[in-house]
């Protein structure tokens, strides 16, 4: 695909437009794409399922780069909860993952907190914490379902 | 300790206070300071290490009951990263729980995302995601170690 749109898109215009950019970079493996999402803040963190804290963008750019090096990510961002305030917004995902095993074709979940701050580059991921959700049904319990969203 | 403070709790004035009451509450097995943390939102979203996404007041309610139903938790937050924006903190937050084992007590370490934002009311949580650190050192790969913090 090409990529005429690498100054754009360190302007996102929202919090989704921002988290869009993050899975599509980690389908890719395009890490450029994906550290333009991130925010230029010592304190941002990044956690991979079952791995350590990764505190500041040279510790996060090293994690993805690990991550990507393993090929990219067949990852599908669903059931998305969020919570919006003045120029903050919090999602949380179950990312689907597709993975081809031995058996064929399997899915699995991942639990995701995604938080991104508006800033004067635009809406930029300030942290990301990622955990092993199970290989079944939705890991979710709701006051209402999500299939009601 | 004695708690005259319940309605004054509710309207903690930083989120380093409402983080506080928040493992206050978790160290009291207190589950009514607990949820006095957390925004009425129905979005509000909590993960419990290994578990699923709790949805809503209610769902996060129920699940710290049963948690609490286990005993309290001795925990002690430790290296926190913050980032603030206007109206909104995002403390990263190595949790130590100290455990009494066969072998003697031991320390772990439970890595959390906890997401505040101000509200009428005061700082509350709107998102904890929490997920298992390991048994031995710091998980924790930083581009500044964190003893110079």
């Amino acid at each position: 695909m090409p990529t005429p749109k690498a100054s754009a898109a360190a302007l996102n215009a929202s919090s989704e437009d921002a988290e869009a950019q993050f899975y599509e970079a980690m389908r890719d493996g395009d890490l450029e794409r994906m550290m333009e999402v991130w925010a230029d803040d010592d304190e941002v963190v990044c956690v991979h399922p079952g791995g350590a804290r990764m505190v500041g963008p040279r510790a996060v750019r090293a994690a993805f780069e690990a991550v990507f090096a393993g090929g990219h990510i067949v990852v599908h961002p669903e059931h998305v909860k969020r919570v919006h305030s003045l120029g903050c917004a919090v999602h949380s995902v179950l990312e689907r993952i597709d993975v081809v095993t031995a058996d064929g074709p399997r899915s699995g979940w991942i639990l995701a907190t995604n938080v991104y701050v508006k800033t004067g580059l635009g809406w930029r991921m300030v942290a990301h914490h990622a955990s092993p959700g199970g290989p079944d049904e939705i890991p979710e319990i709701a006051d209402t379902p999500s299939v009601l969203h």
